[in-house]
């Protein structure tokens, strides 16, 4: 019930509908155990028993899932195998637990009658293991790399962009809540290790050895290399890699220089990213939030999700191809186009501007238009062409925008139709 | 057994055994039909009976899956409404089919014991479709955004970064195959608004018209609307859109300006991306191939694997968490560090430039390291700190690096150790 445990009570109450509709069947949480307060969430809890004790889930005949977001590698560990020794199916988001203890954590789960989700575990939200399990299931994968850790990330752009050295950028990134009060795991590589390690696992279907990754973080990047790798076309991250080569595989974790038009350059603050490359499929790439409470519960909800349908499956439950059972698929309307607000670029071809620009905006603001910005595109070779006269607009309705360009269109001083083109707001 | 279809035969073929270890199967075509020559996969085709019959597919009782590549709406729909009335499982590229005979094809689908998969219909090797069934199960998903027509894309880019009219682009694209003779539907939108009629259906689990989708295609787009853009920071990108509003869902596909920064605004050429938010996950993308036999035949396989898997759950097959069962999983061992092989930005301190960088190449070609670049960033204001000395080499064997570091670091003009980045190459 901490962080991570919170966003997924608060997930599973808010999206209940949708998601009972999604798997066929409700997904109830009724236990819970906790030695952290939980008085944010009590109310959602008020139909679940909560206690201390994880036993008291563990042997619950009734429970089919049990989700494990304590962290570390003593109580965890003894959680999720007690869990597979009872013919659970597990959840966890714990990359320590899974590189550490690789071996020992999936052999319980392959001896399980259980199943086993850990989408959590790398990327947060990004649903980066599903992908390689199952989107990329035909493919000869060739290499995984990526920005995951959200915090060393946050960090070096911060020395990027706001020109910061190592140790202040650190101590921002504390106090805005993306490091923790010891950092190691995340500014010494660690984290970014087992995340390397489960998808060593994953990519390469096999089990490696967590301890043969090379590991190195980002203490030692100072302001001069930013500035001079900056200056050669190069962004400095702390990537993870995953590699197959011919002869053998790769497991490294290390700052980078990245070339600064390869997309992953662009990944600022603390935004995961990961590429994947695989023989058929070519370079991939995804990006989303790595960590926080909600975008954390929602891989944590969607292993629970693929569990649930795969226990109602047992029964005759069938993932329908719009994931809704046909009973429940409705068939819905779109807003018309007239109805729908956005801002606009709207270049006028403009013949003689004295005086036009007055009657360009008298329409304009009739139609409850206002501008955000002008721009006027002469043709100083010449005088004869119509000059273009570009306005962008602050939010405003499209069938106002088409009122107003009809009245403007009309106008003896206006050459050509004005163009009209959507701005992504 | 066109473009698509000859993909899917080679990845079959090439990927064979890790395919039949994640599926706990192997898979045969064992039917094939045609009308385009086959020469190119003839030989992988020679346990197949190929006839230019599809009759004999959806009518061999023996047949699980049967895999439309064809395109249209006419023999196309046929084929997928007798193989899903014949209890098989479908798997399709075709997003006209989808969009404009959605309410049919899908009803079908649902009343059949057959299995559906579609995820190549739309941003061929983005799993994307994946992503929003399962990914984001728990989601409430609130837009799906996207650059989802390669063609389109090609264009607009080389209009921005070539500075070619829209004429000269297009005639650009049809010569390097990135546009087909007849442009229509990618020029005109109509391959974007299939695309969005189908995110539309997942993404809101229901049936939408794909006649009620706006559809704007970039024919009117100016080079004079790129250079504006440009100037006012945005960057125009063909998005085909699925967004959930208060009042009830938009569905269109327009030209659109999109900040420089945004992370769709840096997809250029032929590939795709795709923007998801959901209310737990926060904002997310994906991007990708968008077309092109190799990546599409990814897809395609992903759900035929897919279909597989489920078709093997039946006689007790389990996804195993790693994929492979317990008996095939390898215990795998990593390249050595010292063995890896990597361009390195190597920053030396150097009290007294005079000698010195003869004795640091001296080292460097006594490892087999070659130089790619150097910079020197000298300290104008305080000539007794010492001066920092960039060297960027070409690809070279970590362990040769670390012997020419240690005899350079040992040179009396070396103030401090020298700081080693890997470059990404």
């Amino acid at each position: 019930m901490g962080t991570v445990g919170s966003g997924v009570v608060e997930l599973l109450n808010q999206n209940k509908e949708i998601i009972g509709k999604r798997v066929g069947a409700d997904i109830k949480i009724t236990r819970a155990a906790t030695i952290a307060p939980y008085d944010n969430i009590k109310d959602l809890l008020k139909d679940a028993k909560v206690t201390d004790s994880v036993d008291d889930i563990i042997n619950d005949p009734e429970i089919d899932v049990v989700v494990e977001l304590i962290g570390g590698k003593t109580l965890a560990k003894d959680i999720v195998l007690k869990a597979f020794a009872n013919g659970k199916s597990v959840v966890t988001a714990n990359k320590a637990l899974l590189a550490e203890c690789g071996e020992e954590v999936f052999t319980s789960a392959y001896n399980s009658k259980g199943l086993f989700g850990f989408e959590a575990a790398v990327a947060g939200g990004i649903p980066i293991l599903r992908s390689i399990k199952e989107g990329f299931a035909g493919d000869e994968i060739q290499e995984v790399s990526g920005i995951i850790n959200g915090t060393g990330n946050y960090i070096l752009s911060s020395m990027t962009y706001d020109k910061k050295d190592f140790a202040t950028a650190l101590k921002d990134a504390q106090e805005k809540g993306y490091a923790e009060a010891d950092p190691t795991f995340d500014i010494e590589g660690i984290d970014t290790a087992h995340k390397v390690a489960v998808l060593l696992n994953l990519s390469f279907n096999g089990l490696f050895d967590y301890n043969q990754i090379y590991v190195e973080g980002i203490t030692g990047i100072e302001k001069v290399d930013i500035e001079i790798a900056d200056e050669m076309g190069y962004t400095i991250k702390l990537l993870g890699k995953a590699v197959k080569k011919e002869n053998g595989y790769e497991g490294r974790v290390h700052p980078t220089l990245i070339k600064k038009d390869n997309v992953l350059a662009s990944v600022n603050g603390a935004f995961n990213a990961v590429f994947v490359k695989g023989n058929f499929v070519g370079p991939t790439m995804s990006y989303g939030a790595g960590a926080g409470s909600h975008p954390t519960a929602s891989a944590v909800v969607a292993d629970i999700v693929d569990i649930s349908r795969k226990v109602s499956s047992e029964t005759g439950f069938r993932l329908a191809p719009l994931s809704y059972a046909l009973d429940n698929l409705e068939k819905k309307q779109l807003i018309s186009m007239d109805e729908v607000e956005g801002e606009y670029y709207l270049r006028f071809s403009v013949q003689d501007k004295t005086g036009v620009l007055a009657e360009i905006t008298k329409y304009l603001g009739e139609n409850n238009i206002s501008i955000e910005a002008m721009v006027q595109k002469s043709h100083e070779d010449n005088n004869e062409k119509p000059v273009d006269v570009v306005i962008l607009t602050h939010k405003a309705v499209e069938k106002n925008v088409r009122k107003a360009l009809e009245k403007i269109d009309a106008l003896p001083m206006i050459m050509n139709p004005t163009k009209i083109i959507r701005i992504d707001a």
